[in-house]
Parts: structure tokens; sequence; C-alpha cells
């Protein structure tokens, strides 16, 4: 197992009836005046607006709101929120919503720290030192960023969707109550699923056969996310999958499964952020086109990987290696599709002359791939194959 | 799932040649004058303590030595230590060695911040609030000691070998280097490894059918250490089964796999605690004992949990529920066997007389066990189908 660096410090509050503990976890921070963020308003149905900000004034912490952070989230709103948190001098930032608004609120609270442009860090021409403390509630399963450092940005007018990642970007506190999951509309359960699959495997294909540990930790969680979700499309309210399946998220991407993994691969979370910046495809319905696509075209510099990906998830047992791997790549788009995940890119009403502009766009990103380092060909070979 | 929180923030730097760096994260917590404390002796022939001593005077840290730290480490030795601490004004603890080591400074570092008896947080009549940072460099995989707020030591007069726990125990920072494991004795690598096992099997049959995640997890860390362990005892330079080991170790007690178990049961922790108390036998060689023992006698609690162990850590596909929950007992057994542990305890010499006075050791712990609550009487059948 090649070397590494192992740091978690997120403290996380999981389970029913947990969000009212904010006001105390944020206090204990030593945080007077909290920057609220959140999305489009289904907080406002569910009460858990009202219990975090109950919970709030409860331990006299003033409050200042800004709603309306969309999905694929955007540069505009980054600046404006972090125009509003400077003015105000809040000292803190709440993250009410899913990976959207907590990127959002992980940007803002490094650019309240920051004298220059913030889009910088994602530019990587700052390396981000400082940052307000974070704290988030969780409303949505998928993107992990409720226990990690990365966040992941739309700049509209370049059409880039980059991401910057700092160890002080880690939320200090995350509330996360499975409950409020419940009343998600059907596609968005299935895309935190998918999400939250492809994240773990941007890493499980690297590292060969040294990572044993790591793979076999990240074998087990994939076939709890393909357990309970599929449980959930039928069974909204079933609480022990809601838990399985929003834990096992948390654990795709808090680090435990990057370990010796160079970093991961990331080529298709790379494909598809230029896919969605074009087209605003929601993430995980994109990654459930790429990512078998992606594994197509790759599989061959790995075999016996990919041969063991389809005999533990999906326990195919005969045939060559290469079959086996084929076969795993076949099930697993087959198991996006029954879980009513879109399986290519014209399904969404993408034409195939769009392709050369998200790879232009994919390009962008360099180096791109770990697995097998792709060139604006292979992108397009691979959106290619997405395509239908 | 049952509602938990999970925090650990534990740095771990792990891998090849990465002792070095062991005064520049002591430095950057700002400690001054640093307690070392290590064991018998065999860091100064594996250049472990040259290394570790080398960094700390390279940046400039002021260095208290103290050696001799043993095996089911006692209490006067952490009077000892704590009074040369407190005397010389230490502000950080560096433990060089194993669990034996790394509890005994995690012991010192919160009795030094304390005017009491530090005894008394293993009695329960004092909260640890308050401990030296504490800084350590792993040389044997087995307690996870290295990652967890935790500690074991044994107040000999009395015989009780108790544990304590605090979130100011945490390691700020541990160092794991697997290559300096390759010169072990043979039965320590496979006493780390029953003793890893033995911290997984605490937590998974806690839970029922409502931890997967965990329990998925747990297994494949099981079926990792088994594994590595096999091929180290054959083959003790093989560094990536060195490494598998490793990690599987911390993780087994680093508080993931513990998740939603109701803090694990420990039983067999505490029945083993007892015999070693009385025999100073090798905490692992109790445990591949005692294990298996505790298991057979609780098994009807949750034959179901117990079928599933059988299943997914043997392959067992034949018969009823509980045979298949029998048989994978006995697989356990013969493991331990196959890898050179004892299985009863009178092959470690120990009387059939003298299980009375273990019982009544450990009837001292209360409550004992969480699957199932034991008595004295239970502690005694269990002793006994454990003595031969």
């Amino acid at each position: 197992m090649d070397n590494f660096i192992f740091e978690n410090p997120t403290k996380v509050i999981f389970g029913q009836d947990t969000i009212k503990n904010i006001g105390t976890e944020i206090k204990s921070h030593n945080v007077k005046k909290v920057l609220v963020l959140y999305g489009k308003g289904s907080i406002f149905k569910n009460g858990v607006y009202d219990t975090a900000i109950g919970s709030l004034k409860e331990n006299d912490i003033d409050i200042i709101e800004i709603g309306g952070v969309k999905s694929n989230p955007v540069l505009s709103k980054v600046y404006e929120a972090i125009e509003v948190g400077k003015k105000e001098k809040v000292d803190g930032i709440l993250a009410i919503g899913g990976g959207s608004t907590i990127d959002t609120a992980k940007t803002v609270s490094a650019g309240i720290c920051y004298e220059g442009d913030i889009w910088d860090a994602f530019e990587k021409t700052y390396i981000i030192d400082k940052a307000l403390p974070i704290f988030t509630i969780l409303t949505i399963s998928a993107t992990g960023s409720e226990m990690n450092g990365g966040c992941v940005i739309t700049k509209e007018d370049e059409k880039k969707k980059w991401s910057t990642s700092a160890s002080v970007l880690y939320p200090k506190v995350s509330i996360i109550d499975p409950t409020i999951q419940s009343t998600l509309p059907k596609e968005q359960t299935v895309y935190g699923a998918v999400d939250a699959i492809s994240h773990i495997l941007e890493c499980y294909f690297i590292g060969g056969d040294k990572t044993d540990v790591i793979d076999e930790m990240s074998e087990g969680i994939i076939r709890t996310i393909m357990k309970h979700s599929k449980i959930l499309i039928k069974d909204p309210n079933n609480y022990n999958s809601r838990s399985q399946l929003a834990w096992s998220a948390t654990l795709a991407l808090n680090g435990n499964l990057k370990i010796a993994k160079n970093g991961g691969d990331w080529a298709t979370h790379g494909i598809e952020h230029s896919v969605s910046a074009f087209t605003d495809v929601a993430h995980g319905a994109g990654l459930a086109i790429i990512h078998p696509a992606w594994m197509k075209y790759v599989y061959k510099e790995d075999v016996n990987k990919f041969k063991r990906f389809g005999e533990n998830i999906f326990g195919i047992k005969e045939g060559t290696s290469e079959e086996i791997a084929l076969e795993g790549i076949s099930k697993l788009k087959e198991f996006f599709k029954d879980l009513g995940a879109p399986t290519t890119l014209k399904e969404l009403g993408i034409k195939k002359e769009e392709l050369d502009k998200f790879a232009d766009n994919t390009e962008l990103v360099t180096p791109l791939g770990r697995l097998k380092a792709l060139n604006r060909q292979d992108i397009l070979n691979i959106l290619k194959i997405a395509y239908e």
C-alpha cells in the first residue's frame, strides 16, 4: 500500500431529531453571527428551517440569511454571499441543504477571509489557508461534502465547473438526519445513490492489488448503497434504508476510501462537470451515463481490478477475466437503469454535435485521469460511448 | 440504524520512512519539552529510537525519557512517569511502541493535568477532561490505541485491568511505519491480528440487521486481516501484507466500526483482562481463546447475525441458520489455531481451580456484555468452555 496521510476533523451528528443541536454546536465554537445559506425552500416545508433557526436563536446567535442556492451552484451566488458576509461581519457559515449549498458555503467561508477573487482557488493560483468555521445540516445525501474539504462551483460565463479543496474547509460539525430525506423526489434519491457509487469508483480502480482493505470497504459500501437505494425507490419512508444510504454516501467521500489511491481518478467527474456546465443536467444523472462509458473505455488498463469489481459487486463467477470485467460494467449500467437513471446522453436531449464542445471544456482540466491519462480524443471517445 | 456521533481528530501518517516526521509534527503543536515513553528496547535495535530522537532534536524539542513500559502495562509505571512529567514540566508526550506504551502515555498525559489519583478515571469517579497532547510512533499493530481515545491499565495490587477513555486522549498525530514490524517475533504478529479481529467482533454482533454498512465494512476488514496475517506468518517481510494488516488494525478500533453499535459488547475483553491480570498472558493469546468461547455461549441471542458471520467470513452456504452460525465459530477457532494462537486456557498452563478467581475479578466490571448481559455464572460458563 502506498504511503498516505489521513485526517478528518469533522464531527458528525447523525440520526433522527438531531437538527435541534445545531445552535449548541455553533455556540461551542464561539460563533456569534452566522450566515445561513440554503436553496429553493424545501426546508420551509419539512420543518428543517424552523428547527435550525429556533436552535440558533435559543443560543443567542445572530443570523443573516441567503436563500436561492441552486443545484450546480454558481460563482455569482458565491460573490453575492461573500459581499453580504463581509459587510455583516459574520464569523461562521451554516449551510442547510445538499452538496450545492455546502459547496457554496465552503467557497464563501474562504472568500470572506481572502482579499482577492476566490475563483483563484479553483484556478489553483491561490491555496486556501483560511476560512470561517463551516457548519452543515444535510438535507440530501449524495456529494459527501458534509465530511470533506472539497467543493465544486461553476463559473457561468466561462462554463467552468471546477473544484478546489483545503483542510480548513472541512465542516466543524455536520448534522445528518435521514428522516428529512423521506420526502425527496424519487430521482434525487436515485442521483444521490449514483453520485455516492461514482465517488467510490473514482478511487476503487486505482491501486491495483495493493489496496485490499480499502477495496474491501469500498465494495461493502457499494453493495450497501445498491441494496438500500433499491428498497428506497419503492419504500421512501424506510428509515433503516435511508440511514444506510445516508451514512454510506458520507463514507463514500470522507477520505477513508481515497487512502493509497493516488488521489483517485476523477476523469468521469471531470467529463460530467463539462456536460452539466452546459446543460444543467443533474450531476447524478450525468454520472450514471458517463461512469459506465469511462469504465468500458479504460478497463484494459487493469483487467484484474475490473474483474474483481464484477465478482465482488455482482457475484459474476464464470468467464475469462475480460468477460467478467465487461459483464460487471454492463450490470452496473443495468443497475443504474433499473433505479431510474438515464443511461445515454441522447436520452437527455443532447445533440451529437455538442460532444465536441464538452470535450473542449473537459480538456481544460489537466491532467485528467489517473488510471489512464486522457487527452481530448480519449474524452471524445468516452462521450461517444456515452451518447447512445 | 441508531443515532450516533462520530468524531476522530487523530492525524495518521502512514508508510515507509515516515518516522522522521515526528519532530516537525510535535513542533507544529507548539510542544517544547516532550516526555518520551517506550518499552523494552527493541526500538534501539531497529533504528526507530535514533530516527525519532534525531527528529526531535532537529526541531529543538527538549526530551525526557522513560523506558521499561511492559506489556499489560501497570499503574506503578504510570505513577512514575506522571511524577517525572510534572517535575520536568513537560508539555507533550510521545509514545514509541505498541498499545501498552500508548495506553501508558495516555494515562500519564491525563495524570499530569489532574490533581488527584489518575486511577479515579478507571474507577469512573473522574471524567478526564484535560490531558497533554499525545503523539505516537506505532511499532506493533494490534490495539488500535494509536487512533482512539481509550486506554487499558492494570492496577497490580488489586489485579484490576481496567479501561477508560476520553476525547482529549486521541493522539494528535500517530505515525505508522509498517516496515519496522517485519522484525517482530511471529507470535506478536499473530496476537496483533487476533486482537484486531476481536475488536471488530466486539461490535459486529450488536445492531442486528440495522447496521448493514458497518457490518459490510467490518466483514471486509476481518477478511483482509485473515488473508494478510496468513501471508505474514510465512513471509514476515511482505510489505503489502504488513501495510494491509497495520491499517486494518487501526481501522478495527478507530470508531468507524463502533457506529450504531451501542458502544459494542466488550464482554470478551472484560473476561480476558481478568485472565491476563492474573497470568500476564499476552492479550491476543487470551482473546483467541475467549472470543470463540463467548460466541458459542451467546450466539442464540442473534442466530441470524452469527449466520451472517459464517456466510460472509467463511463462505459457509449449507445448513440451517444455527448450523452455519456454529460452523462459523468453529472455523474462527480453527483459523486462530492455524495462525499459531492457543485455543484453550489449559494450554496456557492455567488450572481449572483458577477459573473462579477470574470470574470473581471479571464480575467487578459492571455491566458486562451488551448482546447478552453476563452475571458471574455466565462468566464462569464461558471460562469453562474456554478451558479445554
